[in-house]
C-alpha cells in the first residue's frame, strides 16, 4: 500500500472509488460501464454467494440456467415491464464478423444480420414467463421456486464500481404460485431473507418495506425492498422482491388447470440482490485506513505476522505460527501466515487494515520468550498482548464480537441519522445538512413524491410495512396521512 | 415418466436428445440454439462445479470476472486468434429500443448506434490480456492464477442441447508466467486436473494428448485435450489446456521486468471446461431405462420409496424410514423419501430410473414384519433384500462400488473399441463399420490430416503424451512415423 486514501469526509465519493480500486476489489475494465472484478473482491461475492444460496435452497428453491439474449419481440409483450427497460438495453444485431478487404481489419459482416435483434437480458422475467407456459399445465406442477445466478447488463449513462454498472452479476429468483396469497407469501418471505442475510451476514442493519408506485419495478403490482444507510447519509437500496400478480401470466399466457379443472392465470413473484451489495458493504463499514469486512464475510479472517530479524528468529516464530495456525484451522477460521522477506511489518500491517482482514496477529522474539501473541482488531484498531495459550478459542470468540461490534456500529449510526420531520422546512434542512433517513407523512399520491424529489433529490425509500398509525399531514400537500413514510437521498 | 425412450441401438441421436428433455435436464430455449438448463440439470451441473473449483483452488487458482463485452478492435489483435472466432460472434451494435411511433412495438433506436460495436466474449483470452496488462508490472506480480466461470456465446449454426449451444456456460482459467517451462507446467497440471476430474468424478476414463496443428485452439502453440469415448463409437472433447506462449503478451503488450530489471514478453495459458460434459456424462453412462449417474454427481443418491396401503402401513413404513434417512444423512448420503400419494410405486421406480438415481429402496409390509429393505442399483439393474440393521454402512460402500463399476463399463466399453489400424483400407473399414478410437501411424502434416477427414470424417483426436516409439508407415502417404495418434469420428 504506497499512497494513503483520501478522508471520508473531504470527499466521501472519490474515497469508495479510491478503495474499491486500491484494495483490489475492483476496477474500470475498457469496456464502457463494466468493471473487472479482481480475485480479492470475487472472494467476497463468493462468501455472499454461498450465504444466500444455501438460504434459498433452505426455503425450498433450485437453480437453474436461462438465455441471455431475449427476442425483442417478448420484451414487449408485458406494456410497463419495456417502458422500464427499453431505454437501456444493450442489443444484439449480427451473428458474424468478417476481414474488411478494403481497409484491413475486421468489421461486421452486413450479410450476417439477425431477423429479429436479441436483447442482452437486463432481467429474465420475459424469457422465463415464455418458458414457464411449457412447465405449467396443471396445480401440481406448481409452485416453481426457481433462481438464477447470472450476469445482465443496463446500458447506465453513469457508472460507479459495484453500485450502477452497465453488466453486473446477480442472482434473480422467479417463482410461479397457484394462488395470490402464496405468491404475496413468498415476495414477503424472500425480502425477509434478504435482510436477515444483511444483518446476519453483511453487519447491515436495513429498513424493510414497500416501494411506493413511482420506485416499483416495472412489471410488480408491489415492490419490497431493503434499504441500508450509508455512512454519508445516503440510502442504499440492497435487495429487492416483487409481487408481479398476473402480469407476466397474462403476457405470455401461462394458465394451469385447479383442482376443479378449472383454468387459472399463474401468480409471480421475482426477487434479486447483486454485486451492488459489495458496494453497499464497502460504503457500510470502512474507515480511513481502508476496508472493514465482517468476519462472516472475510476471505483472509486471521493474518499473522511475523517480526524477526534472521533466518533462526523466524525459524522459531514459524514453529508456533504453524501450530497456532493449525488450531485456528481446525475451528473453520482462515488463517493466512504472511512470511514474505519482500515487506517489512509496517507495510503489512498497512496492507491487511487496508484489505480489512478482522484480525492481525503479531509475533515477535519477545512473544517467543514470553509464551504470548499480539492482537489487533480491525473494527476498533485496539490491540492488546495475549498468552498463546488457548488463544484459538480467544480469537473464535472476538471474530464473534466484531461482527456484533460492526452490526452495532452501523445500527447506532443509523439511529443517530433518522430524524422525524413534520414540515417541509425542517424536512428540506435536515434533507440537505444532515441526510440521512427522514420519517415524515405523505399524501400517498405520486405527484407528491415527484414534487419533493424535483425539489429536494430525495424519494420514497420505503413505506414500512409495520409503521405505527399516526396521524398527520403530508409535508408538502397538507392532505391528510395516517403514517410516516421514509424519504432519504439514495445511490 | 409416460412414454418410453427410443433405444440406442435404433437411433442413439435421437435417444440422446429425448432423454436430456424427458429426464429434466435441459430444453431448447425459444431462442435459436440457447437451451434452458433445468434445475435438475444444473443441480449436476452445480455439483460438477463444486468439485472443479476446488481443485482449481487446491492448486493456487482464483475467481475473478471480467466483461461479457469485448470490443471489436481487441479482438484483431491476435491475428489467429480472430480468424478462429469471428464467423460465430454475436455483436452488439446498438444500447437502446425505443417505441415504433409509426406501427407499434418497438424497435432499435437508430441514435443510440454504438462508436465501436462490441462483441460478446466467445472466450476471453483479448479482454483479460488487456486488463493484465495494467497488473503486470514485474516478476513480482508473477504468475497470476485466474479462472473465471462465465457464460460465452459461439454462433454455431447446428446445434445440440449441452453438446453444442450458441450460449453455453464454463470456466476459464487464464494464467500468466515468468517463464515458457513455467507456463508449460502449468498447462499440463490442468490437463491433468481435468483428466483426474473426468475419471474420478465423472466416472470417465479419458485419453490425454496435444492436438494437431489442425484442431488446435485459435492463438496457442500447444492445446492439451482429454478426449472420452461415447457409446456410439464417436470420440467427445471433453475439456482442453493450452500453452499461448507470447501471443496474447505481444498482441497485448504485456511485459515485465525480470529479477535483472530486463523487459520481457509474459508467457499465457487458459484452460476450460464447459456444460458440454453434461452431455459426455449422459451418453458415456446411461442407457435405454434413461440416466445413469455416478453417485458422486448425482443430485438424490438414495431415494426411498413406500410400498403401502392406507395410511397406517404408510406411517409404520414412515417412522422406519425416517429413521434410515436419518442414518444416511448422517454420512453426508442425500436421500429423498418419495411418499407423495399421487402417484404409485410402479410409476416412481422408472421416474427414478429415468433420473439416474444411484440406489432406490423400497420398503413395504412384509419389510417391516422382516426388518428388512429392497435395494435396487441403477447401474446393474439388481435388486437385493437387505436387513435394515446397519443398512446405511452397506448403502454407503455400495455407492463406492457403483461409483467404481460405472467407471470400469465405461473403460471396457472403450478398450473394446480402440483398435489398431496398420493400411489406409483397414483404418476406413473400422472408421466406417465399428467406430471408437483408431491408432494408427500418421505422417504429420496437416495436409494428410485434412485428407483423411475429408475421405472417413475421422480427424486427429490426440497425439498421446506418453506413446510407445514404434517404427511405422503413415497410413495414408506412406511416409515414415515414429508413433501411432489417436483418431476417430467426433462429436
Amino acid at each position: 500500500m504506497a499512497k494513503k486514501l483520501i478522508k471520508r469526509e473531504e470527499n466521501y465519493s472519490q474515497w469508495y472509488n479510491d478503495l474499491v480500486i486500491t484494495a483490489d476489489l475492483a476496477e474500470n475494465s475498457a469496456v464502457r460501464g463494466s468493471m473487472v472484478i479482481k480475485p480479492y473482491g470475487y472472494s467476497i461475492w463468493e462468501k455472499m454467494q454461498a450465504a444466500l444460496d444455501k438460504k434459498f435452497k433452505d426455503t425450498g428453491h433450485s437453480n437453474a440456467y436461462f438465455p441471455l439474449f431475449i427476442p425483442k419481440s417478448f420484451f414487449s409483450k408485458e406494456a410497463s415491464h419495456v417502458e422500464g427497460f427499453a431505454k437501456e438495453c444493450a442489443v444484439v444485431t449480427h451473428y458474424r464478423l468478417k476481414k474488411d478487404e478494403v481497409n484491413g481489419g475486421i468489421i461486421v459482416d452486413p450479410d450476417a444480420k439477425l431477423e429479429e435483434e436479441l436483447i442482452v437480458r437486463p432481467t429474465s422475467e420475459t424469457i422465463i414467463w415464455n418458458t414457464y407456459r411449457n412447465w405449467i399445465q396443471s396445480y401440481r406442477d406448481l409452485p416453481i421456486l426457481v433462481n438464477q445466478w447470472a450476469n445482465v447488463v443496463r446500458w447506465e449513462m453513469r457508472t460507479r464500481l459495484f453500485l450502477r454498472t452497465a453488466e453486473f452479476l446477480w442472482q434473480e429468483g422467479h417463482t410461479a404460485h397457484a394462488t395470490k396469497n402464496e405468491a404475496i407469501e413468498e415476495t414477503e418471505r424472500m425480502i425477509n431473507v434478504y435482510a436477515d442475510f444483511a444483518e446476519n451476514w453483511m453487519a447491515l442493519p436495513v429498513m424493510k418495506g414497500s416501494k411506493s408506485e413511482n420506485e416499483r419495478f416495472a412489471g410488480a403490482l408491489e415492490t419490497y425492498a431493503i434499504e441500508a444507510l450509508m455512512q454519508d447519509g445516503k440510502a442504499l437500496q440492497a435487495g429487492t422482491s416483487h409481487f408481479l400478480g398476473q402480469n407476466f401470466a397474462k403476457a405470455f399466457d401461462v394458465k394451469f388447470a385447479d383442482k376443479k379443472g378449472k383454468l387459472e392465470y399463474v401468480w409471480a413473484t421475482s426477487w434479486g440482490v447483486s454485486t451492488r451489495l459489495m458496494g453497499a458493504l464497502v460504503m457500510a463499514h470502512s474507515d480511513d485506513n481502508g476496508l472493514v469486512i465482517p468476519p462472516k464475510l472475510a476471505p483472509i479472517q486471521v493474518v499473522i505476522v511475523p517480526i524477526y530479524k534472521g533466518e533462526e528468529q523466524l525459524s522459531q516464530i514459524s514453529e508456533k505460527v504453524n501450530i497456532i495456525k493449525k488450531n485456528l484451522e481446525a475451528k473453520g477460521i482462515s488463517v493466512k501466515f504472511d512470511d514474505r522477506d519482500t515487506q517489512k511489518p509496517g507495510w503489512k500491517f498497512a496492507e491487511y487494515e487496508l484489505k480489512g482482514v478482522p484480525v492481525r496477529i503479531a509475533i515477535g522474539p519477545r512473544d517467543i520468550e514470553n509464551n504470548t501473541v499480539e492482537i489487533a482488531r480491525r473494527d476498533t484498531l485496539e490491540k492488546e498482548t495475549k498468552s498463546q495459550d488457548g488463544i484459538e478459542n480467544y480469537i473464535e470468540e472476538l471474530l464473534v464480537k466484531i461482527q456484533e461490534n460492526i452490526y452495532q456500529k452501523a445500527l447506532k449510526f443509523r439511529e443517530n441519522n433518522t430524524f422525524k420531520a413534520d414540515t417541509y422546512d425542517e424536512f428540506k434542512d435536515i434533507i440537505e445538512n444532515k441526510g440521512g433517513f427522514v420519517l415524515a407523512h405523505w399524501d400517498g399520491t405520486p405527484e407528491t413524491e415527484q414534487k419533493i424529489k424535483e425539489e429536494t433529490k430525495a424519494t420514497i425509500r420505503i413505506i414500512p410495512l409495520d409503521a405505527e398509525e399516526e396521524k398527520g399531514e403530508c409535508i408538502y400537500s397538507g392532505k391528510p396521512s395516517n403514517k410516516r413514510v421514509v424519504f432519504a437521498k439514495a445511490y
